[in-house]
C-alpha cells in the first residue's frame, strides 16, 4: 500500500469511524483503525463489535484528487496515536506506505512518522445485510426524534432492553419509545416513502444513538435506514454506520398512559422551565430532586421545594390556561427540565389523573411528542 | 437587614468571593458567604482560612442607585445555594430581608425564597494587615507573571514550600520563582513605584494565585499589594483578596543555573511547539514523555520519540541559529510543552551545558524570563 493523500479528508474520516473505538476492548485487533485501499479510494473502518463505522474517502471528488494511489493495500493503524497525530501533522499533503511487517511509514512536511501496523486479515468482517428494508429521513429530524427521546433510556445494565430506544413503523408512522420505568419519552413522524414497510421491536442502544448523533451533519441531509434481522445499518453520506439490535422484547408502554384527565395546564415552556430550574437548584442540596406544584384559585400554579437545612423557594406561575380539579403533585424536577429541555413549542400542555397517576407533558402545537413522568408519592 | 439590591451587582460580587469557597472546609460557618450591609453598600466575605475575599458594592455606582439600605444588619447565608439561586432569579430587582433567627427572605420577581442564615458573629475576622510595604502594578502583568511562572511549582505535599511561587522585591527589581526540583520558571518584572520597599523569601500558594488571576480583570486594571509579616493582600478594584504567606524557607535556586553554555539555539517558538507536541503524543502513550533533541550538521535539529508498541516520530526543524558543540539530549516533553505555551516571544533561545546540564530557555527578545528544564539520563 502506498498513498499521498488529503490530510482534511483522512482527518474527517477518521473523526467519523474513531467514534466506534472502545477504550475498554478485550480484542487487541479492535484497538485500531483499518484501511483499505483500492484504486477507487480508501475505506477506513473501525468497530467495538457492537458498533461498526466504515468512511469512504473518494480518489476524486469534484475534480480535485483527493488520494493518489501508486499501490493499494490495506492495514490496521492504532487508532488513538493514528487520530492525534494525523489532526497536528504540518502540511495537507500526506505521504502512507505500508512495508514489510505492516510496519507504515507516514510523511509530512518534515515529519517523519514509523507506525507498527497491524495484519489486516486478522480484523473482523462486517455483517452483510440484506437491503429489503429500507428507509429514508431527513438527518436533522432523526437527529431531533434521538434527542427528544434518548434522555430517558435507562442507564442500568440490569435491564439491557431499557438502555436502548424502542422503534416501531407502521403505516407510514415511525416511533420512538424510550422508558426507564419512572419516565417515558415519545416521538412520532410521518414518513412519506415508507409503504408497505413495517418493523416492531427494534431496539437500539441509546448510547449508540448519541454517537451516530454526532455523524449526522446538521443541514441538507438524508440518512438511509436498513433495518435487517439483528443489526441496522444507517447510511449517511459517505459513512456506513452498523449497530446491533438489542436482544429481548420491549415491555408494552401503551397501558400506562392515561386516557383521561382531571386537571389540564397550559403554559409558558421557557417561564415554566426557570421556575421549575430554581426549585431543583435547592431540591437538589436535599438530594431528592422533589419539586412540589399546586395549582391556585386565580388560575396560576405555585412551584415550590424546601430544604430543612437550606430553606424554601415559592414561584408563581401564571397560566395560560388551568381547568378541571385542584391539585397538590410532587415530581422529580430534574426528570421535568430534561422534558422541558427537549421540547420546541413555546407552549406546552400538562395533564393530570390525580397526584398519584402519572403526569403527561406535550408540546402544544404538536401531537407527535408525548412524555410521562410518573410523581413521587409524598406525605405534603 | 433589609435592602434591595441589583442582581448584577450582587452576582459580580458574589463570583468574586465565591473563589475563597472551599467544599472541604471543616468549619460549618465558611461554608457561607457574609454580608455587612452599612449605608455606605453591602460587603461580601468568603474565606476557606488561607485565602480570605472580600468584595464592595456600593450604595451607588456613577449615579445609579446600586442598594436602597431601608436597615443595615449582617447575615451569613450558605454559599452554594446562594450563588446559584441569585445567578437565576428572574428580575434585576432583588429584596433580601433578614428576619429573626437569621432567617432570610429573597424576593426577585414572581419568586420567593427562604433562607436558613447563619450569625455573623460566628464568622471569623479578617486579619488586620500593616499598611507599611505597598507596591502597586498592572493588573496585565501580574496576571502574565503567574502565568507564567506558577505550572513550575511541585504539586507535592510532601514539600510544601515548592507548592507556592517565591516572590522577592530589591532595587524595584520584583521577581517571581516556581520550581518542583525537575524544572524551574523565573520572572521579573520592573517596578517604578517601589523606591526603598524590599521583601524576600515571599512565598505564595500557586492555587491562591491562579484565583487571583481569576479575579483580575484582563485591562486597565492596577493591583495594590501590600506585603505584611504573614499574609498579602491584594487591592483590585472594590475587591480585597488576602492570603497566607506560606511558612518555610524557599531553597535558593540560583546555583543550579549554568552560567556557561557549550551549545546555544534559536529557533521558531511555533515551529518548535509543534515539533515536540508530535513527539509528544507518542512519549505520552510510553507514560514517560521522554522526546530526545539531537543537532544535525546542517543547522537543523532533530526532535523525535519513541515507543516499542507504537513506532517513532521523527522531527526536523531548522534553527535560526545554532553553535557551539554537537548535542543529543532527552528531556520531559510535556515540560517543554509547559514552557513553549507561556514564552511570548516568536524566537527562542535554547542553551545546553551537555546532555547531562540543565537546559535553559529564555525568549530572545526578552531577559527576564528564564525557564530550566533538567534532562533525563539516558543510555541512547
Amino acid at each position: 500500500m502506498k498513498i499521498s493523500i488529503l490530510k482534511s479528508y483522512l482527518n474527517e474520516s477518521i473523526q467519523h469511524v474513531s467514534k466506534a473505538i472502545s477504550s475498554r476492548t478485550t480484542i487487541p485487533i479492535l484497538t485500531g483503525i483499518k484501511l483499505d485501499v483500492s484504486f477507487q479510494g480508501v475505506t477506513l473502518t473501525a468497530s467495538d463489535t457492537d458498533i461498526s463505522i466504515q468512511s469512504f474517502i473518494p480518489a476524486e471528488d469534484s475534480d480535485r484528487t483527493v488520494v493518489q494511489i501508486e499501490q493499494p493495500g490495506s492495514v490496521v493503524l492504532p487508532a488513538k496515536f493514528f487520530v492525534e497525530i494525523i489532526k497536528k501533522l504540518p502540511s495537507d499533503e500526506i505521504e502512507m506506505e505500508v512495508k514489510e511487517g505492516f510496519q507504515t511509514f507516514i510523511r509530512s512536511g518534515s515529519t517523519d512518522i514509523q507506525m507498527v501496523g497491524l495484519d489486516p486479515e486478522e480484523y473482523p468482517v462486517l455483517p452483510s445485510i440484506e437491503e429489503d428494508q429500507v428507509i429514508s429521513i431527513p438527518g436533522d429530524l432523526l437527529k431531533t426524534m434521538i434527542k427528544q427521546t434518548v434522555f430517558s433510556i435507562s442507564t442500568q445494565e440490569t435491564t439491557p432492553i431499557l438502555t436502548g430506544v424502542l422503534w416501531n413503523l407502521t403505516d407510514n408512522e415511525f416511533k420512538f419509545v424510550a422508558t426507564d420505568r419512572h419516565r417515558l419519552a415519545s416521538r412520532i413522524a410521518q414518513l412519506d416513502n415508507a409503504d408497505g414497510i413495517r418493523f416492531s421491536n427494534v431496539v437500539i442502544s441509546g448510547k449508540t444513538l448519541n454517537e451516530l448523533s454526532k455523524i449526522i451533519p446538521d443541514q441538507n441531509s438524508r440518512v438511509e435506514i436498513v433495518v435487517a434481522d439483528n443489526q441496522v445499518l444507517f447510511k449517511i453520506d459517505r459513512v456506513l454506520f452498523y449497530s446491533r439490535i438489542l436482544d429481548g422484547t420491549y415491555p408494552d408502554t401503551s397501558r400506562i398512559i392515561p386516557t383521561n384527565y382531571k386537571t389540564e395546564l397550559i403554559v409558558d415552556t421557557k417561564k415554566l422551565s426557570e421556575s421549575i430550574d430554581r426549585a431543583y437548584l435547592l431540591s437538589r442540596e436535599e438530594k431528592t430532586n422533589i419539586v412540589r406544584l399546586q395549582t391556585l384559585e386565580n388560575g396560576t400554579v405555585e412551584i415550590s421545594s424546601s430544604s430543612s437545612e437550606l430553606g424554601k423557594v415559592t414561584e408563581q406561575l401564571e397560566a395560560v390556561e388551568l381547568k378541571g380539579e385542584t391539585l397538590r403533585i410532587s415530581f422529580n424536577s430534574k426528570y421535568m427540565l430534561d422534558v422541558l429541555k427537549v421540547i420546541e413549542s413555546e407552549q406546552l400542555q400538562i395533564s393530570f389523573t390525580g397526584a398519584m397517576s402519572p403526569i403527561i407533558i406535550k408540546p402544544v402545537d404538536n401531537s407527535r411528542c408525548l412524555y410521562l413522568i410518573l410523581p413521587y408519592r409524598t406525605t405534603n
